[in-house]
């Protein structure tokens, strides 16, 4: 037993917001059982994967070792926590263990990818517990955006782990547990050897907000327009979508939910009976029925999604809407990064309806999920564990929130995806570092990050795309000229012709003057033919574009 | 003379922030005189312009009028007033007037593109007035971020237009001139017609602060470091170059500029005689044998722009030198929307290395160069015009600060890109509506936003591209399977076979079983062969690529 280890692995969220996948193990060295902690998405971008649906984690390392799995464990019902299970379960063939509502959104992403949703198990909160190989798990009820949130209790040989997931400190968070000090004490008083914790907010430096601060602003707010009024926020934010429900009926409105995702969450909260309380809503068939003053709208596409329903409103009809002058558009959300121009294309088109747009600017129409600096410390202080790992952040917040806990005594180990703490004795060693990465998931198939693949579209998207097709007979002699098409090139250069026939033009010449040793071999006359026609475009548009050349062979 | 009009046309900075290009005129509808305010560039991104190197305006309406144009105007030395000067100056071909400091770049622009530079006529400050047809111009000075950074106080039979450029209400901005309320009121005192008035800031709700807050901040930070201090900004933000090295200086540092385009700018300014007071800099080359906690280095790179100086140290090496533990790094600047995850890439290298990087989220380490709402409304109250025009800002600045003016009892017009006002009587009416857009520049060629280029860049970013190529004989018949390309595509879809594969077969199916009516019909062939192709990859990866079909046909 002296030679038995606890490890813990991150190979998604750490390094990054989102994509989280976190490994705990304990064992023999090379030998441990190990537990899974979320299988969760990001969300790709034009600039670094265009074209890819969503991207998950690299669980290779997993997939290999899946005997040794215990269980899977899902915090919470966000895509970042439980998107990829439909995904990634087959790779791992392990039970798991997750709250109703949770389960609710696992299952349902299995039956979506055909796999039995009968693998995950409905488990209930602390002091409950699973047991899974060395391990002890309960789930440990703390407020966030989403009803269910939990934190992870995990007890192991060496001691209490607690793996915090999404969180904030909301003792009034209307959907959810809210945050009990007690709870959090019991869990700690006999010590907590390791504290796994979410870092999102560490730069935010004031204590958050609560839920319950928000509904009275926007009532307010509805209360004061003489026109439709419509507001948005992420789907996933249950907890907000309900706020504003209930702001709009307070202010004596028809409240009225659209957009898919936003339905069928709230929809799937109400099935689940974590929602019973949410106000009744009219359908929206109906919604163009009831006169504008007394109707509100709650919609999707907070973040500038081209096809959600705030977009769609803001480009003209949507369910037989039309949005005008007098009319009020509220962000109730924060602009994720990277997100900022579709959200102001959204607003500018409201702009030119006439529509005011109110945004969160002033910050009282929006409260985080995640806890700030001064409640991580008060959560260090609540559980005083021997050392934290920060999660759920970039680099720069992993490294902030453990210099945060090494400020006040704790020790601290800042643990990008793959690097594998021991964390056996009272300070956190590294391991080894695992290779790790992400995986796109594209149409219908699976391409690794690393693969090329959307490295050649980005390329394409940069450079424009020239296909050479040529034709060598049965002697070994070219047979017609090169032909040349173009795609996403300028049609004229700088000699004022046509960009096609100039690059025929250079490629015959070459061709036509090639020796035969050149002609005969494919692979040199695929590569100087490239090199002409990228010389020939770059004296003519001043651009090296990707090249293609096929070369087909008459045989004798 | 009574059908004489005064009419405002702007082509680029309305509707958009960037890009700044106005057109004045005044005579007979039809045949007025015209002047050209600013010749502006805007910047391209992944997400609608990939592989763009630079945004235009669209002058076509200018081109065809350019007999009728009697100056252009250039305000200020920013690329989004001056940056297409160069590029478009040959459609226009009449003179240019601007303050020393801008000519220069006017005239280096001109002759990066061989154009004659004397065809920039310097200009002194107001009350120095420019006859340019029916108008008589005069250049007001403002503070803004670059020296003699000027507003336009053109007088037309009609009455007085301000035309404000970008500026703040800055009295102590350490470079350029001070806003001057005297100077102001002198120029409103008999009275103005029409206010064309920046909208950048009209969301800020405070004052604007002034340029000399934000060094002793920086000397406070740089005072308190102990290892190198490093600390970025726009190049083109002279003054904050200047608040920077000061602050060094007075902090005891070695400065030293890096980055060509900030050495640059500085070097321009003291050549102009507007930066004679710039503190002596060491160059980079000795940079590394100076002791780290005596140097202080002033970096590009701000946006986090992938070549810029700050993007190389936190990527590693650079000028000898490499950041480490205990080194500060400090933006000094605003993340312009859209730069967001490039500015977190750096931060996160930085945060790898130890590197503990400030931003401004607290509002100390920089100030705009645009005037805030109150300050609008100062300008307002100090020129009570007839009417106020807003410009450079998106559509929701433009109709907020119309609104604002309303609120005063002043008229208002909004006027995005393409609206053509008459400004001849009382209240600004819509004359006409221009069609205007964006050019891309990219490699050496110019390429209209709407010509379809970049969109099929786009597409192949997003789908992929597959190439076919099949060989038609003397007989009208396929001659051997046709050939396929990928580029951007996975290599293997559902039925696990490579993809290149599953489409030949299929496209070899289908042309062998092709009847001769099709086999002869290039259009009909081409169309049906891309057909096959799409549907085989649909099937196999669940994506519709773009498809280009090569038939070559031996002639008989």
């Amino acid at each position: 037993m002296s030679s038995d280890r606890l490890i813990y692995l991150p190979l998604g969220g750490a390094g990054e917001i989102g994509m989280n996948c976190y490994v705990y193990g304990y064992g023999p060295e090379g030998r441990e059982r190990l537990i899974v902690v979320d299988l969760g998405v990001t969300f790709p971008d034009m600039d670094t994967s265009p074209g890819v649906d969503l991207i998950l984690p690299d669980i290779a390392w997993l997939q290999e070792r899946k005997d040794r799995i215990d269980g899977i464990f899902i915090t919470h019902a966000h895509e970042d926590h439980v998107g990829a299970v439909g995904h990634l379960w087959g790779r791992l063939e392990a039970d798991i263990f997750a709250r109703a509502f949770t389960a609710n959104h696992a299952r349902r992403k299995l039956e979506e990818h055909g796999r039995d949703p009968n693998v995950v198990e409905v488990v209930l909160p602390w002091p409950e517990q699973t047991k899974a190989g060395p391990f002890a798990v309960s789930f440990l009820p703390v407020s966030h955006s989403v009803p269910e949130s939990s934190g992870l209790v995990i007890d192991t040989p060496v001691g209490r782990i607690v793996h915090t997931g999404d969180f904030k400190l909301d003792e009034t968070p209307l959907v959810g547990e809210p945050f009990d000090p007690a709870l959090w004490s019991e869990v700690a008083q006999d010590g907590v050897h390791a504290l796994v914790c979410d870092s999102t907010n560490v730069f935010s430096p004031h204590p958050g907000r609560s839920e319950a601060s928000v509904g009275p602003a926007i009532e307010k707010l509805v209360a004061g327009s003489t026109s439709m009024f419509v507001a948005t926020t992420f789907a996933s934010n249950i907890a907000r979508v309900k706020t504003m429900a209930e702001a709009g009926k307070r202010a004596g409105r028809s409240v009225c939910l659209m957009g898919r995702a936003m339905r069928r969450m709230i929809e799937a909260g109400v099935e689940a009976g974590v929602l019973s309380d949410f106000p009744t809503t009219v359908p929206p068939e109906d919604a163009a029925q009831i006169p504008r003053e007394n109707l509100m709208l709650i919609v999707t596409g907070s973040q500038g999604e081209r096809r959600a329903a705030s977009a769609q409103l803001s480009r003209g009809k949507y369910m037989g809407l039309t949005l005008k002058e007098g009319d009020l558009f509220l962000f109730s959300s924060k602009t994720i990064p990277g997100n900022e121009k579709g959200v102001a294309r959204i607003i500018n088109n409201f702009s030119e309806m006439g529509v005011d747009v109110i945004d969160d600017n002033a910050g009282i129409y929006h409260v985080s999920g995640h806890a700030n600096r001064p409640d991580l410390e008060r959560v260090h202080e609540i559980m005083k564990p021997r050392m934290v790992i920060p999660m759920h952040g970039e680099h720069r917040h992993l490294r902030t929130h453990a210099k945060l806990a090494r400020e006040k005594g704790m020790g601290a180990a800042l643990a990008p995806n793959g690097t594998m703490l021991d964390l056996t004795g009272a300070a956190p060693q590294v391991a080894e570092y695992v290779e790790t990465g992400r995986v796109y998931y594209e149409g219908s198939v699976y391409v690794g990050a690393l693969d090329g693949v959307v490295r050649d579209r980005i390329r394409m998207a940069l450079n424009g795309h020239i296909l050479v097709t040529a034709i060598i007979d049965e002697d070994g002699e070219p047979l017609g000229d090169p032909w040349v098409e173009l795609m996403g090139l300028a049609e004229t250069g700088t000699s004022n012709a046509p960009l096609v026939d100039v690059l025929e033009a250079d490629l015959s010449q070459f061709i036509n003057r090639a020796g035969r040793r050149t002609l005969a071999d494919d692979d040199a006359l695929e590569a100087e033919m490239k090199k002409v026609a990228r010389q020939s475009a770059s004296a003519e548009i001043g651009r090296k574009p990707e090249v293609t050349v096929v070369i087909s062979r008459l045989s004798s």
